[in-house]
């Protein structure tokens, strides 16, 4: 189905939707919040990228959220490279006709109402294949949200994005990728993602995938220099051939997450009103993501938290090379939880040497433990904790992998002491930057050194200053025990994949 | 090991370690953040409930945190009601047994460095028993960071609460008490129970229980009329018959959520040196928690949201009668995940009946579905989201639980359109006002009728406020897909389990 090779540096279908110059909006008016179209426009002026370069067409209306609007694509002064249509079901066929004659060549449509609606619908889809064959036409949709580029008109337009869905809180830009048949995985979790820095470059939803399908966007993204892992909500394959080889070519070099919402009773029913798939068996399913090297999930922070500890480890090239882990905390139980998980998970938490355990207790209180996990107790020395301690295990050769519990927002910690009408003494107020400074770069440094990752845990939700600290310096952190040694042993199990084929 | 038969109305001694009315404190100076004494007498002092009869002790300080300091525990002019003692392992004999000899009866001891060491500190051990026979003391730890009472001095003493712990930020006082042989889970998850709504009343680090141990807290909650959910850490389990007993006679009233530190080497090997504990095989433990009707689980936010399941259902008792789940949504992709984890965790979600699909259709677009998962699309209409549908799911009979995916931060989306230089229509802008009077106290009473729990979704971290607002009110809130299934198959399996015992 595609028209050529994808080469990012090349001309290509997708890479021209992901980057119009110029665009045109059918379907969108100033009342954003009661039409989905509205929004969606809201946030493609915000995304800052098309100076006088945007152009709604509305019946009536003069101006749209600021813009002069045409009655038809007829009157705009040019030929958009690109135009999404988020208009009534019944007239997305005779709109499409006009964008053909026009000579648009590349379209989104979000509007519902297609297949998943039953035989009317069908018909339609029948009508706008027709209408892209005759005009050469290759389109998103329908019944999609469309997409979101982080990378839009990069490196010029450097703070630019392009964003056709509802949500309007942009993630932050990364090396991460969603094609996904649902709106909601791929822009609802905007929120979250921003939050707990799952940093995504681009997030296509791709409704009925008439035109385009999930195989077409794996081969963008697999030549796509912007994308270094690969999510995907999937409800079904439509050409099971293609996508289980063209798969197995990418995992070794990008790994790729999945959640797959079929496969139960319930979930095929709906699915079949959603986007109209037939879903199929879990086991083919599982057996499909096992042959290709996919990892899978049912948990949307499962999801989030794989694509972010792909994402860390391929930007810094941070892979772990076994299965030890060293386990520092300031937490006695934390600790437990932790090698206890570690252990299930398939994990190793040897016991440390003497000579180590040695090196350690000499800058440890008398009640802490050394063996692995080391509990440092109630120890104020927090760059122990934080950076001599991961380092002393890295020198030490005996850990591949290593966790640090005790991330607290210490500022925030101070603050309270303060507003008690005590004062924080000198030395102390300084942990903050002295962190700040001592911390970040250096142990980014030793990771990449070591090819150890030094994953760090607290018990702060993620909206504390502190642990966006981290997360802007792309150090991983955790908001508490759970996912630290799971994410390990996802990373260490693809660590594995990946040598197979080195 | 307890004195007497627990009775809330009673003097009891854990009672009375809960709801002093005057408190001595030894360890803590003016140094928050270098020393965990006094970031501990930061907050009791927080608390707000000792006018007065706060006592601390220090050799050198006359001032300690704006109170008036004492170099003994014979120059307090009263016999306070407890001791706590935060002081270096070696002295804690000598200041024990000088509050013996000043009449004190009730002690907490924080210190570490007992048993958890080895030769040298079941020594120390020994001796702290001694000295407590001898005077008759009661005491908590060592070893522990102590309670959190957000009860203390209830109904009197409104505001106040009693926290001994380092973690600063006191959760919202509610139904669920929390006994653990960690610091940790006893207190630092004081900071995401605020922000999810998790809702406890009592939180207790028992340390090395050399004294009460977590049977006699058992005894104690079980009678407390504060107390409806009860969550446990275990490292170990001193009195196994006791405890079997016990758990039995509580969980059909009150349910219980465990966490077990130990099973793995190395989570055995970090227990020891915690706690000293000699931490058992996995299997064993689960067949504990099999046979007593407890919910066990090694994550910690699986603790939070299960013990939040069962506040929030003990509270308003609201209970559901079977397993048919009705799943409302404006995402097909949340719909379609909650309906196949809903199946997996081995809830029914039936298709619904003509009459109903009918009287749902009357108010939705045409591309909506209605056949369970109601998906209403994109649909502004969000009063029938969010409470008219689940209303007539309720009314219909043909469902026991409901959830409903869909909540947005409807004040920020607004904000943010306004700071667009957009204009939100009259009647949108009222949607917070309507939903907010029209909502909560509305389907809590219908839920309380019908006895049928409904769980809002959506995509928003809790940070947001239309969360917390929810939360505020009680009324189940989730910030993503994940947890709503999962929680309603354990409260579904509790029903099951209670309904045994009628």
């Amino acid at each position: 189905m595609s028209e050529n090779k994808v080469e990012p540096t090349r001309k290509n279908f997708i890479e021209e939707i992901l980057n119009p110059k110029s665009l045109c909006v059918f379907g969108a008016n100033n009342s954003p919040l009661t039409t989905m179209g509205a929004m969606q426009l809201r946030n493609i002026i915000a995304g800052g990228g098309f100076s006088g370069a945007l152009y709604p067409i509305h019946p009536r209306l003069e101006i749209v959220q600021g813009l002069k609007a045409y009655k038809s694509i007829f009157d705009v002064p040019i030929v958009p490279d690109l135009a999404f249509l988020i208009l009534p079901t019944h007239i997305v066929p005779k709109v499409m006709e006009e964008c053909g004659q026009k000579g648009i060549k590349r379209l989104i449509i979000t509007s519902g109402g297609f297949r998943e609606i039953g035989n009317k619908g069908k018909e339609l889809s029948k009508q706008i294949d027709a209408i892209a064959d005759k005009y050469n036409i290759r389109f998103i949709g329908p019944n999609c949200l469309g997409i979101y580029n982080g990378w839009y008109g990069f490196p010029e337009k450097k703070n630019a994005y392009f964003n056709t869905c509802w949500p309007y809180l942009p993630p932050e830009r990364g090396n991460i990728s969603i094609v996904s048949q649902s709106g909601t995985i791929a822009a609802q979790i905007f929120w979250h993602a921003k939050n707990m820095g799952v940093k995504i470059g681009k997030s296509i939803s791709v409704g009925n995938e008439r035109n385009i399908d999930i195989v077409d966007f794996l081969e963008y993204l697999f030549h796509d220099p912007h994308t270094d892992v690969i999510g995907l909500y999937i409800e079904e394959i439509k050409r099971g051939k293609e996508f289980l080889k063209l798969a197995k070519e990418i995992t070794p070099k990008k790994p790729i997450v999945a959640m797959y919402g079929g496969g139960t009773q319930a979930a095929d029913r709906s699915i079949r009103s959603h986007t109209g798939s037939l879903a199929g068996n879990n086991k083919i399913f599982n057996a499909v993501f096992k042959e290709t090297g996919i990892f899978s999930t049912n948990s949307i922070m499962d999801f989030l938290y794989y694509l972010r500890t792909f994402s860390q480890a391929q930007l810094n090239r941070i892979f772990p090379q076994g299965k030890r882990i060293g386990i520092i905390t300031d937490s006695g139980g934390s600790g437990s939880m932790m090698a206890k998980t570690a252990e299930l998970y398939g994990l190793n938490v040897p016991e440390f040497s003497q000579e180590l355990q040695e090196k350690l207790k000499e800058s440890l209180p008398s009640t802490a433990s050394v063996s692995n996990p080391v509990d440092v107790t109630f120890d104020t020395n927090f760059m122990n904790l934080l950076f001599h301690f991961p380092k002393l295990l890295m020198n030490s050769g005996e850990v591949d992998v290593i966790i640090v519990y005790g991330v607290f927002d210490f500022d925030e910690i101070m603050d309270t002491i303060e507003e008690s009408g005590l004062s924080v003494d000198e030395k102390m107020r300084n942990i903050s930057q002295i962190v700040d400074t001592g911390l970040f770069r250096p142990i980014k440094r030793l990771m990449k050194k070591f090819s150890i990752p030094v994953y760090y845990v607290g018990p702060f939700p993620y909206k504390y200053p502190w642990y966006q600290k981290f997360i802007s310096y792309d150090v991983p952190i955790f908001d508490f025990f759970d996912y630290p040694t799971k994410c390990l042993s996802i990373l260490c199990r693809y660590t594995e994949y990946q040598k197979k084929f080195l």
